[in-house]
């Protein structure tokens, strides 16, 4: 049995989708039990559209609601009953295993690593997203609030990466490679330079070098390593380029009444085509390096991705990705590595 | 008249068609004179397929090509008989006024500085390719080799972007942001946050604030402020995302007999629109900030593009862009701003 509390208020479409992708996670997955968390009469109230077994779905109530533009770390000091800080409180306290939410990234992050803490050797917990490509998924990491990452940070998170990637992704030997404007060993910035050397000399992780953004949709590697401030950008604008350029293929096929004609016969095929590149069908992103597991969905969330999140819960707690990554970390920090 | 000396030995495509380029540009605008610097056998062999005047094109003897993966800094100080040495001394020595080159970037930042020379001023010169978006092009700026740049280099990258948007591309008082992990002023990595209030009080540029990278595409900005390493990931991921999106469209729609046919209605629409997506149509990206203009086009371009690359020069020397930054640049320098 896995416990995933899941944050009922949180993002574009709660209570009501969130509910909804509860309700789809456990019919999916016998041996999943939800704790949905927030104000109790509004998630009670989406309940009561579904047929489901109660023990297993829990409603725990939760009073207050943090808000996207609310400073993170005063909302997380200040707002005690909210669902944010009542789901990773269960989560440290050992009756949740996992919490999920859509609600705002930096109460998450900020929250991860006050209320759930870290994993004994773990300097900073990053946001590892799943990134769509052309050969199936890539993990990008870090693409939290840790700007300003030093070296000592981006070797832990090639570990936790190439861990994750391998156990809970199933990927045998995953591909390890920095984000670098070149694919030489001498380009980059101060910070790339500083840690190729490190990945370089670090056991246990296949480092295949540099990457080029440009090498990242097609799949170039498995494990993206850069620190957030790259990361961010990196997801932001595949999802900004990819949206523009869907747009601008439906308004192509809309131009003339030939292409209208052409765009039903096509449209079948092209739609099974785009899902492949729909971060949704992916779950959310784990904030790796916590004691338990947090883990951020798009804000937009709908109930697929919701159910999703909730799922890749289950391979996360069955392959014990924690104790890997300690076991890794201690390793790792008994060698010197320069 | 204004004279262009071109790089006929550098690209994947050299000489022939960046030979075929400038005999476009001379047809195509009757005030431009072309300098094809290069081998002078082969390009003189590649000159003779086509008819034109001989005052308009000319060739300047180099024996040297500097090749892409060379160390820039030492080709440029060994290879002083090379094409991109040649050319650039001819823009020094003010016998050409612009130099267009596909050849190794790296050498052409370093020539830049080294032989063209830095307006008075100028901190570092910026490499700012045009970026398409669905509302047209932003300039992108810098994407060159300046990595781990200083607050003050971001905030007279806004001021030579905004002259170049406004007095090249003909943009009346073009929107500046910095690209940034999320709207608000308090967000960013310690570079921007610096940065920042240094654009707000910055006279003459219509700072509008932050940008993330997924508006970027939709054309959220029409210079796109960030340092290199960052604009160098926007640059080549744009360009992944897009070709792995338009590779899995055809995909999609090559998947079943319907979606053939469908297809072959669809493609002269489909071609129409995805043309405005494509980075070659704009020219090449101008390095800007120099005692002159040092333009690099891609590596891989064809006719097009190098004739494209050759016919912008025209506009920047027609309006005077180096006297408009050197102005803007003094009269910055002479308020203190902070």
């Amino acid at each position: 049995m896995i416990r995933v509390a899941v944050d009922a208020m949180g993002g574009d479409n709660a209570p009501s989708e969130i509910v909804a992708g509860a309700v789809e996670a456990v019919s999916a997955k016998p041996e999943i039990q939800v704790l949905l968390v927030g104000q109790e009469d509004k998630v009670k109230a989406e309940l009561s559209k579904y047929a489901f077994s109660k023990e297993r779905i829990q409603v725990v109530n939760a009073t207050e609601i943090i808000a996207t533009e609310e400073p993170p770390v005063n909302a997380i000091r200040k707002k005690k009953d909210s669902s944010i800080v009542v789901g990773m409180n269960l989560v440290k306290t050992g009756e949740a295993d996992a919490f999920v939410s859509a609600g705002s990234s930096g109460a998450i992050l900020v929250g991860g690593q006050v209320i759930v803490g870290r994993i004994k050797g773990v300097e900073r917990p990053p946001l590892a997203p799943l990134i769509p490509t052309e050969k199936g998924v890539s993990l990008l990491i870090d693409c939290g609030a840790n700007v300003d990452a030093r070296a000592s940070h981006l070797v832990q998170f090639a570990q936790m990466g190439s861990i994750y990637m391998e156990h809970v992704m199933g990927l045998k030997n995953p591909r390890v490679a920095i984000v670098n404007i070149g694919a030489e060993e001498e380009k980059g910035n101060a910070l790339v330079k500083e840690t190729f050397p490190l990945l370089k000399a670090c056991k246990g992780i296949n480092f295949t070098g540099s990457i080029e953004a440009r090498e990242i949709p097609h799949g170039g590697a498995d494990v993206i390593v850069c620190e957030a401030f790259v990361g961010n950008v990196i997801l932001k604008l595949y999802e900004g380029v990819g949206a523009s350029l869907i747009r601008m293929v439906k308004d192509g096929m809309m131009a003339t009444l030939r292409s209208k004609t052409g765009a039903l016969l096509v449209k079948p095929a092209l739609k099974e085509t785009l899902k492949s590149f729909d971060a949704s069908q992916h779950g959310g992103a784990p904030l790796l390096g916590l004691k338990g597991l947090v883990v951020k969905t798009h804000g937009n969330s709908r109930r697929t991705e919701v159910r999703n999140s909730i799922i890749q819960c289950v391979t996360f707690k069955e392959q014990a990705i924690n104790d890997k990554i300690q076991a890794a970390l201690s390793t790792q920090n008994k060698e010197p590595h320069e």
